[in-house]
C-alpha cells in the first residue's frame, strides 16, 4: 500500500512540506487548503513540483459545511465547490475531502444530506472528481462514521464515498468493528492519527493533541485491522497536528511520520496473523531485558570516576585504542569516554541495550529510519550497531561479551551486593518527547507506561516510563516544563542491600544528596515506620516509598556536570520509582 | 481584610516563597505541606522567619482522605493527623485544611463523614487546632460545597468549619448564592482562583490552568460578593497554580497575585455598592477610548520614518531636548526615539493611552503595583506618568495636548483620509500573557475579549484582544507558540478609504507585504466578490474579510526590525481583525 501525509502535519511553507514528505519516502500527500492558499506558487507549479518529487496529490482537504443546509445556502455551496473543482483540475487532483457540516447545518435529515451530496457529486463528476465524506467528531448533526456511511449509501453515487479518520472514530469511543461492513470500493480514503488519553472537549483534543500512531493511547493496529479486513487498499495517510510539531523541522517530523506508519503496518500485520502486511514487514525483535552499558562522555570524566569508585564500582580496564575506561559492578557497566572536543560537562552520551543478536535489531532500526551512528573501529574491534535517538542520546544494540575483551587491565572483586542498572532516566526537550516514545516503542519494542506528573520547584515534570515486558529495562523519559533545558540525566543502580551499600560508600567518601529533616517527620506520619528504620534512613539520607506491591529505598548522589546517580533497593514487587519523593529531590538539587 | 497566598502559588523553595509573599505586601500565607517537607529549615525556623517577615501562617494544607472511610482506616487517619497537629504546634499554626476524600473513601454517608470529622475535631481541639473542611470538585463522594456544609453542620463541633474555594465551586457550575446561608463564624477560610473557560476534566483544569482573579472567565466579584454578604471577614487567600508561574520569578508572581486581589476587592465593593471594600478602594478610572501615541525606539529609527512617510504621515516636529521626532496623521501619533544604547532594532517601546486626567489613573496604577517608569524631563516639560507592562512595553497615561507643544518644526496637511490608531498588537512571551491580561484589566479598565487561535507556519498563535467599551482602544495580545520568541509587534492605522491610501502610498514607494495569487482565487470562491474589486485587491495586495457586521480591508507593510504596520478600513460595524487572513500573512512574513 502507499504512504501519504497531510501537509497540515508539517511546519513551514507548502514547498518545504513537499520536499520533506518526499525525502522521508512518502508516496503521496494530502493538500491542506490553507497551505495552498498561502503559497506563492501557482497550482500548476505545485503540480509540477509534486511530479518532480515523485509525490502524487491524493486528497484536497477540507471542503466544509457542504450538506444539511437549506436550498439557498446550498446554491452557495455549489458555487464554492465549483471554484474548488476548477482549482483541483489545475492541480491535477481528483479526490476531495468533504467534512460533515459544523457551522451552517440547519437540517438534521439523512435524506437531505444525501440528496445534497448526490448533487455535489453530479457536479464533481463533470470535473472527474470524487468526494470522500467524513464525519467529524464535532459535526453539528453527523458525528459518527456509521451515520456518514448511511448518508453515502443513500446518496448512492459513484463519485461519493466515505473517508475514515481514526481520531474522529476513536475519540468518540465509536466501535470501529463495523468498518468491516463497508464495501472496500466505497472507502475512498483513510486518515490515521493517535492521541493521548485525555478528558477534554474533542475539538481542542484534536487540534492540540493528535499524535502519530504509536505515540498515544488509541489502539491503532486494531483500527487499521478493521479497515484492512474491509478490503481497503488505498493510501495509508497521516493527518496529525499538535502544538509541538507545528513548529519543529518538517524533515524530522516527516521521518517520524514515516516511522510511525511502518511500525503501525507491521504491528497490524502481526495482529492479523498475516505474513505480508500493508507495508513490507520488519525484522521481529524482542525487547531487550537488560542494559548493556551506559557511556558518560566529557572533556574530562574524572569527577564521574571518583563517584563510581565511591559507589562501589571496580575499574574494568582501559580500551586498547581509545581514551575510554570501563567501570563495572556486578552486571552494571559504565564507560567513561574522554573526548577533548566534547561538551566539557559529563553527560550520558550513549546507552547500550543488551541484544543477543544485533543484526536483525539493527536492520529493524534502519528500516524504521533511525539515524545510524558511525564510530571509528580498528582491526579486531567489534563494530557496534548504534542509532541516534530523538534527544541525541546514542542507542547501542550490543552485547558485553562482544566488546568487553577490548578493555585491558581491569579488576573485579566478588561482591554480594553486585549491582545492575535498574533504570536510565533521560530528560527530553519538549519537542522530542512524543518522538522518543515512538522511537523506543518501534525500534526497541519497549512498552510505554501511563504518564505521571511530578511537581518540582520550577514546574511540573511529565514522566513516562518505557519498559521491557519483564521489567529488566526501564527507561523513564522526563519532559521538562515549558522553556526549561538541560536538567541532569541520571541512571539508577539496583543493589540487594542499600543500607549496607550506602554505609560502605560513605566510608569511601560518598556524600549523598541531603534530605531535609521534615521529610523524615512526614515519613513517620505517613507510613508509621519503626523508629530505628527511620533513624537509619535519616542518617544515610535515604528516601523511602511503599505501595501495595512492596517497598523502595533510594538515594541520589550529587550532580557532576549533567549527570547524577541513584542507588535503589526494590523490596518485594515494588515497580515504581518513588515519584512521591521527586519534589524533595528536585528542591534539594535546586538548593 | 487580610491578604494571603498559598505557597504552592510560587516557585522556588519555601523560604524564597515567604520572602516573595512578604515583599508583595501579603499579610499571611497558607503552608502547602510538600513545600515544608522539602525545606531544609525546621518548623521552628520557618515560624521564626514568618514572624520576622511579618507574615502569619494562616492555613496548613492539605490534609487528605480523612473521612468517609471504614473504622480501621480511620485509626490510621487519626494517627496521621496527630503527627500533623504536633507539627503545626511547632509552626505555631492553628488551622488545617481537610479536603473531601478522593482516594480512600468507601462510605457515602453524611453521618459517617460528620462523625469522623467530629472525632478528628476532638483530637484537633486538644492541640488548639481547628479544621476547615473543603469539598474538592473531584471528591469521591463530597464534591459540592453545599454537601460539605451539611456535613460540617452535622459534625456540629466548634473546631470544624468550612473552607470555600472558588475554583471547586465555579468549575462545577454550582450556584455560589447559597454561600450567603452559611453562618459567618463557620466559614473558616476562603480560597480564590480564577480559570479560563475550558471543557476538560476538572482535575487537569485545576492542576494546569488556574489563574489569578481577573485573568480567567469566572465571575469572581460576584463570588466574593456572596462570601462577604455571608459576613466572612477572614483572610482573602489565593490558591492558584498553573504550568506558567510554577516556573517564573516568585517575587513577580506574588506582585501579580497582590494586584489581582486588590482589583478583585475593588470590583466586588463596586458590585455591592459599598464605599468601603474588603481592601482599600482604588481611584476609579474609566477605560481610555483612544491611543495617544506609539513610540518606536532603536539605535536608528530612520527605516521606520521612511515607512511612515510612505504611508502618509507628516513630520510633526523635533523634541526640544531629546533625540525624538514626532510623526502625525490625523489623530495617529508616532514618536521615533533614537537611543544609541537601545536594542538596535526598531521596536514598539511604549504605548500612550489617552487619559484626560492622568493623576487618578496613575494613582490607581501605583496602587495596583504597576512598576513606574522614570524618564528624565527638563524644566517646562510635562512629566508623563508611565508604568512598565508585563512584557516590558511602557504604558503612558497621557494626553497629547499636554506634551505636543514640546515638538517644534512640524507640518500637518489636511487629509480627507486622516488616520487614527485602530489597534496595537503586542506579542507576549509565554510567561507574561495572563499577567498582561490582568494588567490591562486592572490598570486601564480594559475588557478581555474571548481568545482566538490562529494557525501560522510555525504553530498556533493564541490571541486575546483587550478593548475599551466603545472600541476606541483595541489591544490584541498574541501568545507565541512554545519556545518561540521575538516575533514582530505591529500597530494598525484605520483610514476611510484604504484603496486610495494604498494607491497613494505605492506612488510614494511603499511595497506592501506580498499576498499570493491563490489567496485571491479563494476569495472569489468564498465571498463571490465582484471581479473588479478582486482585481483591485490583487493589484494592491489587500486582504479582505467579511462577516455579518461588515467588511474589513487591510494590508501590511514589510517588517523593519521588530515592527511592522497595518493599514485597515473597517466598513459598517465590522469588529474583528481579519483573523482568517493571519495564516497568509504569517507565511508571507516567514518568506
Amino acid at each position: 500500500m502507499r504512504t501519504s501525509i497531510a501537509t497540515v502535519c508539517l511546519s513551514g511553507g507548502l514547498v518545504q512540506k513537499m520536499y520533506a514528505a518526499a525525502e522521508a519516502g512518502f508516496d503521496a500527500i494530502e493538500i491542506f487548503e490553507p497551505d495552498l492558499i498561502a503559497a506563492p506558487q501557482s497550482p500548476e507549479e505545485i503540480r509540477a513540483l509534486a511530479s518532480r518529487l515523485g509525490l502524487t496529490l491524493d486528497l484536497y482537504q477540507p471542503f466544509r459545511d457542504a450538506e444539511g443546509v437549506d436550498e439557498a445556502a446550498f446554491g452557495d455551496v455549489l458555487h464554492r465547490a465549483e471554484a474548488k473543482f476548477r482549482l483541483m483540475q489545475r492541480l491535477g487532483m481528483d479526490l476531495m475531502l468533504v467534512c460533515s457540516n459544523v457551522g451552517t447545518a440547519t437540517v438534521d435529515d439523512d435524506e437531505v444530506s444525501a440528496g445534497q451530496l448526490r448533487r455535489l457529486s453530479d457536479l464533481a463528476a463533470t470535473y472527474g472528481i470524487r468526494l470522500a465524506y467524513e464525519a467529524l467528531a464535532w459535526g453539528r448533526f453527523v458525528d459518527d462514521y456509521r451515520r456518514s456511511w448511511r448518508i453515502v449509501e443513500l446518496a448512492d453515487h459513484p463519485n461519493v464515498g466515505i473517508c475514515l479518520d481514526s481520531f474522529h472514530i476513536l475519540s468518540r469511543g465509536h466501535d470501529p468493528k463495523q468498518i468491516e461492513d463497508i464495501p472496500a470500493e466505497k472507502i475512498f480514503f483513510l486518515q490515521l492519527a493517535d492521541a493521548p488519553a485525555l478528558s477534554m472537549d474533542v475539538l481542542s483534543w484534536s487540534r492540540h493533541h493528535r499524535l502519530f500512531p504509536g505515540e498515544g493511547s488509541f489502539d491503532l493496529p486494531a483500527f487499521l485491522g478493521h479497515v484492512l479486513r474491509a478490503g481497503y487498499d488505498g493510501p495509508l495517510s497521516l493527518e496529525v497536528f499538535n502544538d509541538t510539531f507545528r513548529q519543529t523541522d518538517p524533515v524530522r517530523t516527516a521521518r517520524q511520520a514515516q516511522r510511525s506508519l511502518r511500525w503501525l503496518a507491521d504491528r497490524t500485520a502481526e495482529l492479523l496473523g498475516e505474513e505480508a502486511g500493508p507495508l513490507p514487514r520488519l525484522p521481529e525483535v524482542t525487547a531487550p531485558e537488560a542494559f548493556d552499558f551506559v557511556e558518560i562522555k566529557a572533556a574530562d570524566t574524572s569527577g564521574v570516576e571518583v563517584l563510581l569508585e565511591q559507589l562501589g564500582f571496580d575499574f574494568g580496564g582501559r580500551h586498547r585504542s581509545k581514551q575510554v575506561r570501563l567501570w563495572t559492578w556486578g552486571s552494571a557497566r559504565v564507560v567513561c569516554n574522554d573526548v577533548p572536543s566534547a561538551s566539557p560537562e559529563p553527560h550520558i552520551a550513549a546507552v547500550g541495550f543488551d541484544v543477543a543478536d544485533s543484526d536483525p535489531a539493527a536492520e529493524r532500526a534502519a528500516r524504521l529510519m533511525a539515524p545510524p551512528v558511525h564510530r571509528r573501529t580498528y582491526a579486531g574491534e567489534q563494530a557496534l550497531r548504534a542509532f541516534t535517538s530523538p534527544d541525541g542520546t546514542e542507542v547501542f544494540l550490543s552485547h558485553a561479551e562482544d566488546w568487553i575483551g577490548e578493555f585491558d587491565g581491569g579488576v573485579s572483586r566478588p561482591d554480594g551486593n553486585a549491582a545492575r542498572i535498574d533504570h536510565v532516566n533521560l530528560v527530553q526537550p519538549w519537542h522530542s518527547f512524543d518522538e522518543a516514545v515512538l522511537f523506543y516503542t518501534s525500534v526497541l519494542s519497549l512498552t510505554p507506561q501511563p504518564t505521571q506528573e511530578v511537581a518540582g520547584p520550577a514546574g511540573l515534570v511529565r514522566s513516562q516510563v518505557m519498559s521491557s515486558p519483564a521489567g529488566g529495562v526501564r527507561l523513564p523519559l522526563n519532559l521538562l516544563p515549558n522553556g526549561q533545558q538541560g536538567q541532569a540525566q541520571h541512571f539508577a543502580l539496583a543493589c540487594r542491600d542499600i543500607i549496607e551499600v550506602v554505609a560502605a560508600a560513605r566510608e569511601r567518601g560518598l556524600r549523598p544528596l541531603k534530605v531535609p529533616g521534615n521529610y523524615y517527620d512526614d515519613l513517620v506520619a505517613r507510613f508509621g515506620l519503626a523508629d530505628d528504620l527511620v533513624a537509619t534512613l535519616r542518617d544515610l539520607d535515604l528516601l523511602y516509598d511503599r505501595d501495595a506491591d512492596g517497598e523502595y529505598l533510594h538515594c541520589y548522589t550529587e550532580t557532576v556536570g549533567e549527570v547524577f546517580f541513584e542507588l535503589v533497593e526494590r523490596r518485594d514487587r515494588y515497580d515504581g520509582y518513588g515519584a512521591g519523593n521527586a519534589p524533595v529531590r528536585l528542591v534539594s538539587q535546586a538548593g
